[in-house]
């Protein structure tokens, strides 16, 4: 796996019980994963680790979208590298939603106020900025694209097998605060379902794709709007670990050895929150009924994805505990939000 | 972890999502558990090694109920190693159970036919012979017992943390073909919940027990007998990785911590079958709706437990063909059940 990450850990979680086992490639001898497989340090562009680590594999994939295109190409990585190039550029990724027929908000004639945006790949709302009044300058590694008073984020998770065949989540709806996911909820209520899995279908088609693919969508006046897309698992879907009958991370590792899918239907209303910055008390997350903790192993610091909990059927009060518990280790961490 | 087989494994996988890393002792370099944690190899017994393995960890536990007692103790070991020296002595067991008015069958002054065990621990069956006519000799490190003609094998999975909270799983009842698990279905017809409930009860609170103890019954005209019990998780219990809301995995390391025990509801109706000697192909297995798959790491070898598969609220017809592929794949095995 190119990334040794936490979603490259919940992956190796995942896949132990199938009879597998993982090497991961990172920058960072403080990897997540390097805990549950062997971990080769070192740039994702060495040619010599891309050897080592694709050596005597079943299959290659990569658990972040940042990885160098090429690297992904040189160890046939799956999903196909031209969906990780196609989301590593803003600009051809909305050309290919319109494309596909998938609304989008306006890129190529935007009105004010818009977001101005690096063209290239930023992460959790970064490299981004809002432009209220005119003129509207547009650098040459930059997009515009109108700013969208949506009245909520949605996301759906897909996944394709080789040769076709397509499984999808239901329809989670999430909450970011300062870019950063915080919570999802699945199922969205009054959920889209089947408009979202139309698009997400179009993409992994024409994409060829092979994996779970995220889909990021703005809910605007009964409209869905597509966002961006994440050619990988995603923080939305990790409430399938413990509120679906089969988790993002199995079935992108069936799809990727052409196994068949899991079944992906929600087991009960589930609320995944992220833990940002600090990990509460156990004693008091664990004492929430049907709470499921899931840390990743890292060095706390202000801001930082350290877990997230899923509560599956919970009643709202044990919901809004989990959350104030989450806020309050946030808190407690110097300069947490 | 005293012992580094699937058990160990498998409390590791449950682990990690609490942040929690592991080092195991075992006998053997290819102990499956060595794939998840740091892997000490040698003999039980070897107090560098039992000091290596204890140092700086929170808890230590065994997976394993052949571990010597002694080893257990150096170690400080929970579930508390009493137990373990309990468990190992079915004579010791026998009295316990009686002192605790747990009823079993007669081995004090047992009528034919009767089971001559050996009193120190075997397992799957292994050590006893059937007596139908007279005399009935009884070695000095054996003893025997009435044979019951039971109508069903049950089984309890229990909990105890620190402190005394108990959690009770729903029974399993449970099929064995030559001594070996078959099939545990959960839960179980007209399941005596309360009475096993109770027994468990009796037992934990009399060991001051900490961790996940299994108690096996069998029903005899509706009254239950105790059989055993494993100071430890169980086969019995693998059901509720994926059939119950917390598996029996994370409630032994939440017990052993000191942290809040999780929620014992089954999600639905579960089948567990074990896969010995063989594993299916896995395009098969894993086309089966509902079908979870958990393999141990082992090499192939005639009647050994290789992993299993649950399914969870599973028609009758996908269960049948679960454990018609697992029946397949044993005798696909040169020396295959």
């Amino acid at each position: 796996m190119l990334g040794g990450g936490q979603l490259g850990r919940m992956l190796a979680l995942a896949g132990f019980p199938l009879g597998l086992s993982f090497r991961f490639l990172d920058p960072s001898p403080a990897a997540p994963a390097g805990e549950v497989g062997e971990l080769l340090v070192g740039p994702y562009d060495d040619p010599a680790l891309l050897d080592r680590l694709a050596d005597g594999a079943d299959a290659v994939t990569y658990e972040f979208e940042n990885v160098p295109v090429e690297a992904a190409r040189r160890v046939r990585a799956l999903p196909p590298p031209r969906a990780l190039e196609l989301g590593q550029d803003r600009l051809g990724e909305k050309r290919l939603f319109r494309r596909l027929g998938i609304p989008t908000a306006e890129f190529e004639s935007p009105s004010l106020p818009a977001l101005v945006k690096s063209r290239r790949l930023g992460y959790d709302g970064k490299g981004q900025r809002l432009v209220r009044e005119g003129p509207l300058e547009v650098g040459p590694g930059e997009l515009a694209e109108e700013l969208v008073p949506f009245d909520r984020e949605l996301s759906i998770i897909a996944a394709r097998r080789r040769g076709g065949e397509t499984a999808f989540y239901p329809l989670a709806e999430n909450v970011h605060h300062e870019g950063v996911l915080r919570v999802s909820r699945v199922p969205a209520e009054r959920a889209p379902q089947a408009e979202a899995e139309d698009y997400a279908r179009r993409l992994l088609d024409e994409l060829d794709y092979v994996g779970v693919l995220a889909l990021e969508l703005f809910e605007v006046d009964g409209r869905l709007l597509a966002n961006e897309f994440a050619p990988r698992v995603h923080n939305t879907g990790h409430w399938t670990i413990d509120g679906a009958e089969t988790s993002q991370f199995e079935n992108h590792l069936r799809a990727i050895l052409g196994l068949p899918l899991g079944v992906t239907a929600a087991r009960g209303p589930s609320v995944m929150v992220n833990l940002i910055g600090g990990v509460p008390p156990l004693e008091a997350l664990l004492a929430l009924p049907g709470a499921h903790l899931h840390v990743y192993g890292k060095a706390s610091r202000a801001g930082r994805k350290l877990g997230h909990v899923t509560l599956v059927g919970a009643p709202a009060g044990v919901v809004a505990a989990a959350i104030r518990l989450a806020d309050e280790a946030a808190g407690a961490t110097p300069g947490g939000v």
